[in-house]
């Protein structure tokens, strides 16, 4: 682990990256041309990105391995598939992005993660972890269906994804095909956090075997004898000792699936790896090599404390001077849910909480310090998360899965068998509902009132400020069946009421008014009192907090819908399915002349990453949008007969 | 596998069973007792069931296990959980379900799976596959956090949901907590159809293993030795012969991931496995206990043609004589979808299909004799089976995703990230959308509109009659985006008229009406069309075939809604989220007066198994309660303005 260097401040040039407009040049640079250019993507990774909110660690950590992917296959004409994409920033950087680099994560700019718009070297958007596999499964097979049997696959997936199930359905389907693949386990020792579960116990054994450094060597050297596109015979008895090695090593959770192991070898060193990247290459079947790497290297800090450099906050100012890392403005939702929910654990010994892999996001780092034996990381595997807390229920405790909102996707099926149709007191936090900002659509958490509020025994709610968060928790605790609070990643809306209590399927309301009302799901309070100031002087417009979807509150429905005055509904969330459609729904159960309801949601279409502000206004809900609706609504009511 | 004997018509008495109230006699039971209940169970297996639909096979499979397990626990107090359930009948007649058991699977009747509301013996209703161990680990954690260690938790597995994902999460998860837990892997080489992947073939070759037999005597012998709640140490000795033998059998695959590995062993010697249970049920830590049984096992039919007899038709009268098994009716929407799915493939050879183990259920088998380089079929893995088919799109294929609505609520997050976020043209068959009768809640497929409307790119379908199927398939294949069909487990609706051609987003008039008009969605056209004849005499009613819900048809709902007269929608799917919330929103966004529409779909409520056309009627989407909704809508128009 020794080519790269520590970057040192002030930045340097980059005339290696500054030539490349695309990956193909790395083939035939020497080996001191290829460490300069490892040293000038983390010189761009530690001084652009210190700047700013991004991906950090990870990608340090994979610059060798991608500079020797790259220098292997040709990604134009071969396929690549990035596991979670967050470590995609080295590849974008080789591949002809370097000068719109600066851009990265910014509204219009590159994505942080691959993004087949932007470039052929990137084939899927990938944020969601595990999926690579199956994908590179299913390209191979296309390719071999179509007659591209010379296309490579190569699927690059980090120790911290490989435990999600879909990884094992796809290793059960590639040992069976038999095509040929390359897998690379890219095994830092990391999810967000460090790893948790018996695969990551298993990849610890497989990296402190004792033959690890003893054989590698000699294996080193019979791989230098083999030419890398040498006799046939000679690559044949290199592939056979590999077998023997991994016999040797271990690698059987792969080979027993008929995955064959090769591994581990040093993530760092590309010369070795270009030489296995070689060898594999060439391989028949489904190859899996196992790649060390560290996350963070070549920056001290990040490798020394990785969490936290996972996705830092801007850490230094434009002229590399470190900046203190004190927060500003409103506390978010994530730290007013995380302090309901260790005064709930506090109070009740049968509240247990579970999170895949999302401790820090989640900033529940207090928590596992003080109720280690009720916290439960059970890594990036959201469906067992949920058949977990489902059998934790049974058995009598009250346990909160908090997950993402667009990562609790991935436990559909759970929730509807597991928890919904058994009827069992399962607390859902969606945190990250909404838009998520520079993320992206991968990101993004805008379907989870569209996917929750359909299933049976379900309560589906939202707090609008930050006063609502623990009442509405504990009422989530002491309710009978299951429920779910979403909330975005955004401080949370601080009112002067502090409420008495949260009633499950009553609103709020919060403002009086005689020209209309605006009807606020979750954190759209903020926008929707901001839309009534702004309009106070020509509109007398109420506000109510909706607080529940479901059940829906249906005596504020007919009394907002009591008169000719407009309705206008906010969320953030997809149009279809969601809030306002729940609105419409119950609208029409009481027939309710709809024709005054305004539904303000997100349009059709995957959003773009970008500031959640910026987006929320494009999309008609900033204050401003929100304002001039009312304007045009009250104008035109009471709207004529067709 | 010899302990019980092929059962013999006419039908025994059941004197055993007729006296257990629950499960407790069986761990008084001599030997031969309990191979007299073992022949009782078969008796009531082969002659109650031959004479109608319900699983067969993998219940005579497992009539020993059962047994066996409620020798060795009280699951009463110890947690037993039954894996996709369907093989829970033995367990049901031995915990005083017997006198009920005539009437399982019928409205009002036992349920066909696992059910807490018929007894306290089952714990979770369960029907998807491969939640069992996680639920299990979560059971077990429950205990271990409320002081019940002394409470077991046992999860039977099959070997064809085993390759499940989550199952893998759950190992990963178990294998890290180390809290006690039994998983018994019932393998008899079988999902539905023979099972497929690596870990099939895995399986395979831990029963092949030349020790299995050799060893497996001299193990026994031992175990002979050990009392059963005998000497710790003896017990200690046991346990440590049985890790060696592990590790001379294989199993790395779960030792690897800190599961214990025993067996295999034979699932229909009910003495050897009492010995087993009550030896893997004091060992400390996650074990699994791989039993080895023949699904069809004790009726010969059955066991020399699985497939055939995991649910089969009634192949047997009231007095116990064959039946022709002639099918009856116009021919199934499963038909016209395969016919359709062999049209598409002859033509066009970038045409896969891809089925989730369902390949006899979707009436595939054809399909898979004629093109095996294009059929795929990836096991119980529906979370693979969608990123597979990106991987394929993506390159030039176009595969078909043909999978049951319900089973595919477990690739929401594939269908959201893999397919509708890369805009890729994965077309996916939703079979058995709708409610699929004596399956019950865990089988209804009601929730799939509500899933996949709200992801951009999607274009969401359902033919209403027979003659459309092969249009829409076509059309779907043309289309460059993704798309969804629905059709439900039923006959399809023959109409008269071959349409030209779908255009997609349009939906098709039926019958003219100037009343008012029904709208139906899918292969609710049929009862549309009866309610309307039933109408006849008093009122002229419209009937629209919607085909469309994503893109909606605007036109047409500016058409229906544009007089005073009253629409109907109908919809056999979950009234949140669905056709007629759609419509809806459609409609406000035209401003169009809502109070003449009248939704007709599913209660928020988990539906019971029975009668499909029962159901239906319950719902009020049968051609009498649409008939009368039509005459009260009709009575109430032009609704008074409030």
């Amino acid at each position: 682990m020794s080519e790269s260097q520590p970057t040192t401040t002030p930045p340097m040039n980059h005339p290696l990256l500054a030539s490349l407009s695309d990956a193909s040049p790395l083939k035939s640079m020497s080996r001191d041309e290829l460490k300069a250019l490892s040293a000038e993507i983390r010189d761009v990774l530690c001084n652009l990105l210190a700047t700013r909110t991004a991906h950090f660690a990870s990608n340090l950590g994979v610059v060798e391995l991608c500079i020797a992917l790259h220098c292997e296959f040709d990604f134009r004409h071969d396929r690549l598939i990035w596991d979670t994409g967050h470590q995609i920033y080295p590849h974008k950087l080789v591949t002809g992005r370097y000068h719109d680099f600066p851009s990265i994560r910014t509204r219009g700019g590159l994505m942080g993660y691959p993004n087949p718009v932007e470039s052929e070297y990137d084939l899927f958007m990938t944020g969601h972890a595990g999926c690579s596999v199956s994908t590179a499964v299913g390209l191979r097979s296309g390719d071999v269906l179509s007659g591209n049997r010379d296309r490579r696959t190569v699927a690059v997936i980090g120790d911290g994804a490989f435990p999600s199930g879909i990884v094992f359905e796809a290793m059960n389907n590639a040992g069976e095909l038999e095509d040929d693949l390359t897998i690379i386990l890219n095994d830092n020792k990391m999810s967000i956090c460090p790893r948790v579960g018996s695969v990551a116990t298993y990849l610890d054994r497989l990296r402190s075997n004792p033959y690890y450094n003893g054989l590698k060597h000699e294996v080193t050297r019979l791989l230098d004898l083999v030419p890398m596109f040498g006799d046939p015979t000679e690559r044949l008895l290199a592939q056979m000792k590999e077998g023997v090695k991994a016999g040797l090593l271990g690698g059987m959770l792969f080979e027993e699936l008929n995955i064959r192991y090769v591994g581990p070898i040093d993530g760092h060193d590309v010369t070795m790896m270009r030489k296995y990247l070689a060898m594999v290459r060439e391989m028949k079947g489904p190859v899996l090599l196992h790649v060390v790497t560290e996350k963070g290297h070549g920056y001290k800090p990040a490798a020394e404390d990785p969490v936290f450099f996972h996705t830092p906050p801007a850490f230094k100012d434009e002229r590399g001077k470190p900046v203190s890392l004190g927060s500003s403005g409103c506390p978010p939702f994530t730290v007013h849910a995380r302090d309901a929910i260790r005064r709930q654990m506090s109070q009740d010994k049968r509240v247990t909480i579970i999170t895949a892999a999302m401790c820090q996001g989640n900033k529940l780092e207090p928590i596992r310090e003080q109720f280690p034996d009720r916290f439960f990381d059970v890594g990036i595997c959201e469906s067992h998360a949920v058949a977990f807390a489902a059998g934790q229920c049974k058995n009598g405790m009250r346990p909160i899965v908090d997950i993402y909102s667009t990562f609790l996707q991935r436990s559909y099926d759970q929730i509807f068998q597991e928890v919904a149709l058994q009827d069992l007191p399962v607390v859902f936090l969606m945190d990250r509902a909404g838009l998520t900002g520079p993320d992206g659509p991968t990101h993004h958490g805008i379907f989870d009132i569209g996917y929750l509020r359909v299933f049976p025994n379900m309560v589906v709610m939202a707090p609008g400020y930050a006063g609502e968060v623990d009442l509405m928790l504990a009422k989530a605790i002491e309710h009978d069946h299951a429920s779910a609070m979403r909330y975005p990643k955004a401080s949370a809306l601080e009112l002067d009421r502090i409420p008495d209590e949260v009633v499950i399927g009553k609103s709020e309301r919060i403002r009086e008014g005689s020209d209309g009302t605006i009807v606020a799901y979750g954190a759209m309070l903020d926008q929707a009192l901001a839309a009534a100031d702004l309009l106070a002087d020509d509109l007398d417009v109420g506000v109510i907090n909706a607080r529940f979807v479901k059940p829906i509150d249906r005596e504020m429905i007919r009394e907002t819908m009591s008169g000719d005055k407009f309705v206008v509904t906010l969320e953030e969330h997809a149009k279809m399915g969601g809030f306002g459609s729940a609105f419409l729904e119950a609208a029409c159960e009481e027939h309710l002349d709809t024709r005054k309801i305004h539904i303000v949601a997100l349009r059709d279409e995957f959003i773009e990453h970008g500031d959640r502000e910026e987006l929320l206004a494009e999309h008609g809900l900033g204050a401003e949008p929100i304002a001039a609706l009312c304007r045009e609504a009250a104008r035109t009511q009471p709207i004529p007969v067709q």
